[in-house]
């Protein structure tokens, strides 16, 4: 059996400054990334999602979280196209976010408000000192979809095909009513110290329901359904904290795991990020905001998405044919919901081979 | 102007024993209840949901919680009909709970597990002590509707008309995942002290957290759009705790109203019976289940409601015609999800009007 290297490079990009849109300014920012590909000069750029990473294609033994989507002979072929992600700036694994260090000690709750324009402004400096200066595609789902819609309205100069999956121009009331009690679920914490927990004392109840909630949104009830079918690990008793039925089991599982990985400080950041995210805001009317960017646009929802309804998705892409754009949206049948851009592939992967040829 | 008084009465009736599905026993069961109309021998025995209370109809200064679909010359019609309803075993306006006095003491936590099922035997024994032997209809919405469903099974020959809103024969995994997270939401609290709270050091953040979690499954994502529209209260700040948008402000004030008015002990309870609730469970397969009650069954479903999808009703309204029985079912088209059968009454009152003629 031959197996196909592929050829990827991960580190780290210091910008000397970076101003952010609250008006403050960030200093010795650092961009984690990997780089998967041969070193060609264009590029395609993937946006993570909220608790997602730069590791998208990973290594045999750790592949990354899209490695389904992009591999060698892939639906994004690496044996043609070279891949990019960065961490996003607020994130918690290698970029400048809660967790860095300023002036000895953690940024903590002290790391300014930041939004998702910050980030790909980040992503695009960084970009900058690398000597990329051109994009075959911006790619990203859910807040990386958020990204991409701003990478393609800031910088349409620099990019050629925009691919956006479970995203929309801005997050509604619903989804930041999601956010919203995630938010107090972590703040409530007995050990969140308004942001200055430790290790030992760390608000991982908090995070872990947290967690919880956010993942009623990403899959579909009817998956929830399919999968446990009431099944339950003991029916009776009287202690609230008795686990009942696998649902619960495996909720309380997931929550408890992402506090291993995540921090709760970055958390909220990238929540607030996500809420505050407004293709139109600051920049006047979506059809002229839209109108910045007239190349190709692969826009893909995902049957009972909560967070970005796949209805919402297609408005985005009529107001874009509206203003001249080579716009195509799809819609993803699955029980998936929302996560449906983590998973079968086989469903959706074509439209954006496609989109990059 | 003429105002027509409606005959109203509250009061409580007291069981001296009451078995549990558990095998526990409770004794000096108090229920309290109110009863509306004048008297009549065959009355409609309304059954409430999660956080509601007896007061269906109440009075001219204090409305209650169904007043829109039941008044004089009302759906159902004060003038013909009599309405009773109860305060649920395990609730916490009067009859017997978890906030109730036992030994001296309250039972808090020790307060035993208690289903659906004992809701019902409970009322069916208050009935009898009131000398009411036949109802001419049972109705009720979400866990009201569970308790209605319950009621059609066990006491068949008791109940000339079923009519159900917004429940079905089990409560989905899905649907255990939010109580899943109430639940922990309330126990993680730092004033939780394994239910043995007190006023002063109350667990009303895990309560709010738990009602804020709720919100969002009783009403749809277009609801909390159309009346948001992302209207912000202040649009920047580093403070995770400033409330951004209007729609986290509003959920924030729910919450916190909640707590003003309901048990954080009987809230898990009642949540428990509500994932526990299953109308097969111990009685064999459902077809068979539902030929227990063949007179007549109006299901009513509402549009997006997340907790009972209205498609699941409509499977439960064709396994039910399967057996025989005159049942119907309809689909209300609707904005407010699940809340619908709180609300719009003149898009679905009739339904219920010309199933108790």
């Amino acid at each position: 059996m031959i197996t196909h290297k592929i050829k990827r490079s991960t580190g780290t990009i210091t910008l000397p400054y970076l101003k952010l849109d609250s008006g403050e300014e960030l200093t010795n920012v650092e961009m984690a990334y990997e780089r998967a590909g041969k070193g060609r000069s264009d590029p395609i750029l993937v946006c993570h999602a909220l608790t997602g990473n730069q590791n998208t294609v990973g290594t045999e033994e750790e592949p990354g979280w899209w490695r389904g989507l992009i591999d060698y002979k892939g639906y994004i072929d690496l044996d043609k196209q070279d891949v990019i992600t960065f961490n996003v700036l607020g994130g918690c694994n290698g970029s400048t976010g809660p967790t860095s260090i300023k002036n000895q000690a953690l940024y903590g709750s002290e790391f300014p408000f930041i939004t998702v324009r910050d980030m790909v402004r980040a992503q695009r400096e960084a970009l900058a000192v690398m000597g990329i200066s051109h994009l075959t595609a911006v790619i990203g789902g859910s807040l990386g979809g958020m990204q991409a819609l701003e990478w393609a309205v800031m910088y349409p100069e620099l990019v050629d095909n925009l691919i956006v999956l479970a995203a929309t121009d801005h997050l509604s009331d619903y989804g930041v009513a999601y956010n919203a009690i995630a938010r107090k679920a972590i703040i409530e914490d007995p050990n969140w110290n308004d942001g200055h927990y430790t290790k030992d004392h760390f608000p991982s109840q908090g995070l872990s329901l947290a967690r919880m909630i956010g993942l009623l949104t990403y899959r579909s009830d009817t998956l929830f359904n399919q999968r446990f079918h009431r099944g339950e690990k003991d029916s009776w008793g009287n202690d609230h904290k008795e686990v009942a039925y696998q649902v619960e089991s495996y909720l309380l599982y997931q929550g408890e795991k992402f506090t291993k990985r995540f921090d709760p400080n970055s958390y909220l950041y990238l929540l607030k990020a996500m809420d505050h995210h407004d293709l139109e805001a600051s920049r006047g009317p979506l059809p002229s905001v839209l109108s910045r960017f007239n190349k190709t646009v692969q826009l893909i929802g995902f049957q009972g998405d909560l967070l970005y309804p796949p209805e919402e998705m297609e408005r985005l892409s009529k107001a874009w044919a509206n203003v001249g754009t080579d716009v195509s949206f799809h819609k993803v049948e699955t029980v998936y919901g929302h996560d449906g851009f983590l998973t079968e592939y086989d469903k959706w992967g074509k439209l954006v081979s496609e989109a990059i040829e």
